[in-house]
């Protein structure tokens, strides 16, 4: 496995599938778990202490609300840990947008958007740091970018379906 | 010792030293250290899950920023857990409340204001949880309460120093 | 009774309620009772100032908006309150939030997050509480806690119900 | 009297002083009292039962943070309470504004705005209240408008003092 | 006619018909009408500066978004203007309570609640208002407020319909 | 004259002194005033409604907080409108920002940035409108522009002065 | 063609299809296309450079989320950019606004309301630019104006459909 | 070269140095480069589009207020970009952070802290990603871990220096 997907709550995964199913995409194997920060600490840091022995490159960690799920992984690892802000109930995200992005000095988490678009971009980063050192997932990065491009071009007319 | 003061870093000890404060002026005794969730979440591990044995009954927390140490405590422990949004340099506080009080369901945290008023008020919470089973320690609560209603009802004048 | 749960309206009540489902699950006995700090202040200073010699240890009150129900029960009772802010409608619970946590040196409200699982958690943190004098109550916490760690560990795979 | 000015602190005072000052400039007579929700509880409920029959028309509150005074004075008045947020430390008295305005229906609160302006606000809307059914008090409120208009009008020069 | 409602836009009408509600209640004469601060702005004028000699008393004023009647209102005329923030698509009534409650030394508006609960505190601060100097209005404001907390003491069980 | 710049109060002046600077830069004539949406309506409704035929293409307005001067002038005229939020002490101009950028369907205002660099940009988007039927302030501004490119590519090494 | 409409996505268009309908009301002819800054930068920088030798007069650009579509149009044409800041999923468009709003010194984007009313607006203030040397245009800019304030005054009753 | 550090102005420098100073510290070489969105978007466009055939392997980079730089950078290359929003002058870097994290699906930004803890962060997250492939960049992040740990561990007394 080469990235770790892992996200608090079942109820995560209809975001942080779209995390794996960029990865599928790109030809990027991956594992998916529930770990809770709070309710299986221990879990989290026997997950994220032995990642890297395990072979994972980068982990994706997504989470709601108070959200320490990112920055606790990134605690726990030198890998790189890239948090996606799942949409909370009341506060749409935003509580869990500043738990995981205003992480203290010295230990760093890559936050993306809140919700789906940023558990897709976490699967896009995620490739792109793996592509640094393989051509061959750069190559589908860019092919991916190049035909996104393209259906905009072919597709300049916003009023048509 | 009956209550365990923690903070993420030194920097927050002009904040917490109100929660140290009020428990002196109760007569709680009471311990302090550094603990930070990220660059020591096994020190946090290790101090969250043996307080219960070392005689803790009630652990404060205080951090600023994605300000983890609270949840993650209280993910260790059974014991009570009081949170101190320490004001964070560039949201003022608004993202340490809020990565402190929407824990998700399942693990408590109760959470006090942002800054030295929440500080002071994590101490005597602390002072109220042990004094629930404790007289002589409710009675010097009490007495505190009845004194600063006192310094009030004593200088109605807005105007007078 | 050994807790109180108070609202400032019916309506708050199945968020409320998740307090109560927790205490049941603890075998805490516990009252619950509609006091509203505008429309009843009287009563709110009696229910809270009556509340420590009927027995009462901890005082769980939730509210919405301006939400100044926990506030005010803290400032007629030495008890420990527990405030929970019930998600409102324009603001989502960030006025009640900032109402409840907000409050000035010297009287205290432990404040657990926006909603249900607010409510939730302040049972559990009620029952954390009474738990620091009474084994029995903090066994079944620690069982309820070893039980939601255990239901996570049993489910890891996100993709499967 | 006519109008009570009260605070919750004697820190609230030289942003509350603005109020009496207008209230001194329109010549309606004023008491100014601190008097706190929170440690004085019992006073509050003395202060705002008994306004009306000491001939009090109109009260003016004002409060930071959790800011629950001038919301609980409406609960024990029938008299017109216009709320003054007072601008806090940490969240710049969004959170006082928040918790005055956001009153639940049944109990109401005019409410102005953060700070100084806010504090002079109330003492003008006082005074237009009392105008309601006091020509002289209106006519000096007209006074002064008409004054401050004449002051934009005799300087329409931004850039000289 | 004792009290101008007015509003931005039809759309505000369902909520500010319970400010009209009240004053029924309360046997308080009102007249509504569609004032617009943006497109009608000489109407708003012409309004606003002939309500007192119109016998008006206190106008009461509606609007969401970027919310400018009941400033532009208070600005045209001496009478007592009360503001409420109607529930706004995007922002929920932030940006209207905002653009109400942040009026600059010198013209008052007193703002109530967004929404439904601050259009019925509304029209029950107007008859507070009303009822410093009208025996009659008053007392039904206290037969109102007895009843809703006789309301509420009647029906303390929150689980009970 | 070509361009109007009006402000709330001169307090606003060096904040809106940066539009004045940009069409000065520009070559494009301007007049500034203090003009009131609250102390002085009739002075704005005037001010505004005789622009056109004064020969002013385009209005820069600036204010804080409630901020009402750029829609009111709006609408009281069909130039274009642009309006500065300028920053105001509690809440740092987001109440400026959201009571000028939104303005219900109708009545547009053309919103820059709060503060400085929105009064600066006023001046340049007021010249850009002018420069689209103007070739001599176009060409300004595209020699502004080109210069302000010019200027980052010779000092591309951020630690040198 | 004279405005130059363009959005980050095609799911922009039901917001920003309220701006063409407003340009079709004023007689002024448009185009419409998708031109996403992140998916297609070199399209955008290769239209917004072009626009000005295509005859365009002003650009209106729509986007939501991180929207920097607006801005970086502005930086490559010295043409007016307007902004209209579509209403986010998780953020109901307050980043949209905050992310065309806030440009730095030196580029400007006049930046409207967030969502339809906006993008009329938008439409609405683009014909008023070209309206400063267009009469015909001018006129209908003001038939409409006129018309909304007939509108509204036909109607003042706002119980009635 | 193997990161990229780029800014949108000078006045970032102080914030971005400590991304350069983490850097020194692990060995990883680095340009450093104000490169405007705004201001110098074809220099953007060519830095960007250029970077990963001169070697480069992350891309840095930190930008205020509207803050188009990261997502802008991302927009023209496949290589990781990571976003640091710095500190802004009116809204203390919130509007930075939204418009650096709250990208579209399909393009990516690693979003680190507000201001200086993020831009350490920034440095210690390139370096992160280097060191997927490189164990000598991995040696060094895990020891400057290990020596912030040992720091923490050695000074646990908060109120000592």
């Amino acid at each position: 496995m080469t990235v770790g997907i892992i996200m608090g709550s079942k109820s995560d995964w209809p975001t942080m599938k779209l995390a794996a199913d960029m990865l599928d995409q790109f030809g990027v194997a991956y594992e998916t778990k529930v770990v809770s920060a709070h309710r299986t600490p221990q879990l989290l840091a026997d997950y994220a202490t032995s990642a890297k022995e395990r072979g994972i490159k980068v982990i994706i960690a997504g989470a709601g609300g108070a959200a320490h799920l990112p920055g606790m992984a990134a605690a726990f690892t030198s890998l790189p840990v890239l948090g996606v802000p799942v949409q909370s109930r009341a506060l749409n995200g935003m509580d869990s947008l500043l738990s995981i992005a205003q992480m203290p000095k010295g230990i760093a988490v890559g936050t993306l958007a809140i919700g789906e678009a940023g558990a897709a971009n976490a699967g896009i980063l995620a490739a792109q740091i793996i592509g640094t050192h393989n051509e061959e997932v750069m190559g589908k990065v860019e092919a991916f970018r190049a035909q996104q491009t393209e259906t905009v071009l072919a597709n300049p007319n916003p009023a048509e379906d």
